[in-house]
């Protein structure tokens, strides 16, 4: 794994200049000033404007390059046609970052799009970090490094914590930011990257992975330039346990890579993101207030070790509704071990003990009895998370302080246990409870989707830490350069490990008829021709050809081929005995323009057609992940033996899509896509009945 | 429709007693009394108590007989054993209402479900209404009739509005109460309807129906005793224009009515629930919170005419997580018409103009300009709804000075406008905004979700005003009270509508044989009896039958009977023409033992057995709701068709299903289920292949 680039000097700089700095605090040259002055900014700060001597107080330069000491970070804050030479006199000044919040380069093209382009070879030369242009910038609360105009501070400073938050879009990211001040989060760092001509957000996280002070990331993305940075900040992150918690728009954009072959018609790059996000442990979210929930609680939380959920309710009703919401996201609300049982009612002989437990409305009269209660579930119900249900009782003062007594007992006596407590009550309640540990949240349904994603973090840390090694093909599997007909494409795929057919090729009627004997008979017949992709429309497929009609079959397909593809090379006919049946599935492999060979997988017919039901991961990887791939559908139970039929192999299921993948990623520069449709998955392992495979800069051919 | 009870009395007492009434202010016979001298209630209150003479002030009563003044309600808050005689007492009395707060009657059974069987007959015999026992009580902010024992007050008075909130669990009531007064909404009344004796749940439904000072109506539900009033009352609330908002606990819980037919182990209660929420216009919540939200929505705006969103937004990375959001919840975000384009273009040339509208945060500095934009929207952008993302904006007080000018006279060019806001700001200034119609919310995509329930609710009106009427019927088709084989169910389904081929009975080869030549050849032929439901197990069906083979046939289904089954009365063999192919699908009639006959509907094979996607609706219904029922599948495009198929004739299949229903509805006394499975949906409307009518208080047969 490479290092990550250093963003030190952006985000914790110890000495701030602004270019274009203003004596007006509102205007985007005074604000950060003013900000730092306030906060204060722990080091110095240089006022950068060719007309004044003193900005808001501090002595001002004419020039970036009269400072005359070390500077970190400036900030660039004047017209776009002005930036690019204030940015040369940055890396002349020998500054280590840059934050440009100037706007019309890129995103407007012309001229801006060219400045923009000089400013990224100033970058690679020079080694000076770009944030920006065009950016909200940064925040780094710890010493109050404010490289930012956001208008934010008016109304409250955030605190100082182990958030980090990156953001692509400085608007959603400000709104992030002042979500999170309100909630009381404490900030490690923020940083809205804009252009990113240079720092990126895969930066960013790496900078968070591989930072001490960060605990949880949240990313707000619209997009990646550096998918390689991207997945390589991922794993790290995941690495070190910290949970990666990203907003990804776009799942309703036409995908760019939407090309013309089946495969990725299919995908779309939101669903390689998708795929991505799985594959290195992220928790994608569809809200920012879910990327708040989550990111707060897995603040203070330890992860679930599993999915087993403790409820714990003064009313039977929200029992049932906890349950509802437990099935409907997953999570199990298994029956109480009897011991754990047996405890509950020793205390509340009127509680039901199952799970839900509901202690009724009485325990929050008899504060000693919902204690042991409470503690029998966590003594002796194996559950890896808790909820308590409180309704609207922390609004009476006198069922408050009994609350407040034994819940820090309870939990120095569980310091590990996973608990939130669904409750309405004042704020500094509220505060109590989470001071010591407790997930406080009105909504208990919200409450839980807080819970199991935390499980879902944890399993993908799981993943992370699983040993799944690549499996070593041969070096020889190369694609050629050339268009395969289906008899290379498959003899090649074969060699990777798909399971095909013992075929062969006939060029005469004769040839056929002994194909078709060599094969036992009740063969399949189809024209062998790489030129021609729609086979059955020309008449080019017969199905159980016997060997009496072995030669009328040659015949035919031929003259059909003859008649509507006259241009077409005909390598003959492919005969291939029929397959037994099983559940047909197809798999792909499309060269996404951004993540590179991906792997698709998913029943054939109705459920990839009408129902879209596919998954992807992005090549390589393991046939642990590749398992993963396959549960992920939702149609999964017709490959399990739903119906009375035989369960497929999953395992060779498996590996065999994990073998293809590492194919697809040795072969990344020679191919366009790869169609196995259909592959027909058995308890044997099934047997692919076709292959094509589009080569690298050759227009893609559209499977029939 | 039937007259609702006239819960008045209950809701808006001008008097009110307690028995049990409590010196201490906090006990639960203290603490309504303090509360109602607090507010203070408009009306007299009668504590009653043998020892005492004075109750927290107010002369004391020794028994509800001694008062001599009209009661209309009195609170009962004494031990189980006294409750009863108290009860008896209070209509000796003439009390109009009780409140019944002591428990363990119904909920823990023995005596306690003999007394309230008792209490039972004293309200039938009396007429005087009672709610509980069990139970929290009710509210009623307008003239402060307090019958609760709720802590809530402590911390904080609702105020009077608009908003009834009818519960069926205490606790969950009350965290639904303590959320809409801390979220500002005023409250009509609440009432907690606990064990259910009298009062229930949809008498309440139908009293915010009938009552002017409703608005809105939410609902905790747990169950349903009267499923007849609940659908009345739901009707009301359609036909008065009043939202009901309903969360129904539930869903995981393994239907009651899960007997042995294939069609109810389908069903369970709560799909059944959800049939009705739907055919009646309820808008089904999933979490309090989502209640809350939408309450409070429905009570301050108009509902959207329909499902056009437009969006105007500071940030380009907003307006794509708006069109996500909005795919994925139904709602569409389509292109402005080129006038409007031309307008926002006119006032701010640099924003995209398309939909999502961009402003760009320069907006934000030029209200003028941001007003005219938003103003093209709603003149020109034919939207039914519109999200205004400003993002963090409001933490500036410059900017939201300016907003606060700008958006009053939007709101007052544009009265009927349907308006969110996604924006953080002061508390102050959100409600600057409410106050101005706006639904202001920090979530955007929560918002969305808002105003998507908003538009669910006004489609359910519509669909209540739509012209639906029942077909009519043959009043002579009834199912007879044996039990009929598969020739007279299909002949009696047939009489409905239902489309059968041409069948014959054969009671013999010779029969058998002419049986086919008659129907043209190429039969299947089916063992008869309606005591074999099994036909398949044990060789009695037989396909692709010709008329040589017909014998052979008709020898060994006929030995096949003899053989499993000799025991089943054999009526002979059916025989019927092969069916052309179309879409499979499974019919189904559930009698529910909570709402009767339930149509469900789905299509067959993997799609009814794997992925339970079939819909449901309480007999009887017209072809318009026929139609919902059957466009709610995700299977749907299969119907419609998918994968270059012709499509079905769903007109032909909605009068079906329609009068379907009907015939069930008048036969509902008269049978358990009835199965067509499969029926071959094609364009010619299509054929039904099986028939099984189980009749009434006969143990259910499993269809094959």
């Amino acid at each position: 794994m490479s290092q990550p680039r250093d963003l030190s000097p952006l985000i914790n700089p110890k000495s701030i200049a602004v270019i274009g700095a203003s004596n007006e605090p509102y205007k985007f040259g005074g604000r950060p000033i003013r900000y730092m002055i306030q906060a204060p900014f722990g080091g110095p700060i240089y006022p950068i404007n060719p007309k004044e001597d003193e900005i808001q107080g501090l002595k001002a330069y004419k020039d970036i390059r009269d400072v005359g000491k070390p500077i970190d970070m400036c900030i660039i804050t004047i017209p776009a046609p002005a930036v690019l030479g204030a940015v040369k006199a940055c890396a002349e000044a020998g500054v280590k970052s840059l934050v440009i919040f100037s706007s019309s380069f890129a995103e407007v093209g012309g001229d801006g799009a060219v400045w923009q382009d000089e400013m990224r070879k100033v970058a690679e030369e020079s080694g000076m970090l770009i944030c920006g242009p065009n950016c909200l910038g940064m925040l780094t609360p710890d010493n109050w490094a404010i490289g930012t105009f956001s208008t934010m501070f008016d109304h409250g400073w955030p605190v100082p914590g182990g958030l980090t938050i990156m953001t692509q879009s400085g608007a959603v990211g400000a709104h992030i930011l002042v979500q999170a001040r309100d909630r009381g989060l404490g900030i490690r760092t923020w940083v809205a990257t804009g252009n990113e001509v240079d720092v990126d957000i895969a930066d960013c996280i790496a900078y968070g992975a591989s930072d001490a002070e960060t605990k949880v990331i949240t990313a707000y993305m619209e997009g990646c330039k550096n998918p390689d940075r991207l997945i390589t900040a991922l794993k790290m992150a995941r690495e070190a346990g910290k949970p990666v918690i990203c907003m990804k728009v776009g799942s309703s954009e036409v995908g760019a890579a939407a090309a013309a072959t089946h495969t990725a018609s299919l995908a779309g790059a939101d669903a390689i993101f998708d795929a991505v996000f799985k594959q290195f442990g992220v928790l994608r979210v569809h809200s920012l207030e879910e990327m708040m929930d989550v990111a707060a609680a897995a603040l203070v939380s330890p992860l679930p070790q599993g999915r087993r959920l403790g409820v714990v309710t003064v009313s039977g009703g929200a029992g049932v509704m906890a349950s509802d919401e437990a099935e409907k996201i997953g999570l199990d609300v298994p029956e109480l071990p009897q011991i754990a049982q047996d405890a509950v009612k020793a205390a509340m002989p009127y509680a039901a003990a199952r799970n839900p437990v509901d202690v009724t409305a009485m325990a929050t009269n008899q504060f000693d009895l919902l204690q042991q209660g409470l503690e029998a579930m966590l003594e002796h119900g194996k559950v890896d998370m808790t909820m308590v249900f409180l309704s609207a009782v922390g609004f009476s003062d006198r069922i408050m302080e009994g609350l407040n007594k034994i819940f820090p007992e309870i939990r120095a006596k569980y310091p590990e246990a996973i608990m939130a407590v669904s409750m309405l009550c004042s704020d500094e309640n509220r505060r109590k409870f989470e001071d010591n540990g407790y997930l406080v949240i009105e909504e208990m349904n919200r409450g839980l989707r807080i819970m199991e994603a935390l499980a879902r973090i944890r399993e993908g840390f799981d993943q992370g830490r699983e040993s799944d090694p690549l499996p070593a093909l041969d070096a020889d599997v190369r694609i050629p350069s050339k268009i395969l007909n289906e008899h290379d494409a498959a003899e090649l795929l074969a060699g990777v490990g798909v399971p095909y057919p013992e075929m062969k090729v006939a060029t005469s009627a004769d040839e056929a008829r002994a194909a078709v004997q060599a094969l036992g008979g009740r063969c399949v017949m189809k024209i062998l021709s790489a030129d021609i992709q729609h086979k059955t429309d020309i008449g080019g497929v017969k199905l159980n050809v016997s060997e009496e009609t072995a030669a009328d079959a040659f015949e035919a397909i031929t003259a059909g081929a003859r008649q509507h593809m006259p241009s077409a090379s005909v390598d003959g006919v492919l005969v291939a005995p029929m397959a037994e049946p099983g559940v047909e599935t197809i798999i792909g492999v499309q060269n996404d323009p951004v993540f590179g060979p991906t792997v698709m997988f998913g029943l054939g017919g109705v459920f990839v057609e009408v129902f879209k039901d596919v998954s992807f991961r992005v090549a390589p990887f393991g046939p642990g992940e590749a398992m993963r791939m396959i549960r992920e559908l939702r149609s999964l139970p017709l490959l399990e033996g739903a119906r009375g039929t035989k369960a497929v192999d999953l395992v060779a299921l498996a590996n065999m899509l994990s073998r293809l993948s590492v194919f697809a990623a040795a072969n990344a520069d020679r191919f366009e896509s790869i169609d196995i449709n259909p592959f027909v998955a058995r308890a044997d392992g099934g047997v692919a009945l076709d292959a094509v495979i589009a080569p690298k800069a050759q227009n893609s051919p559209v499977v029939d």
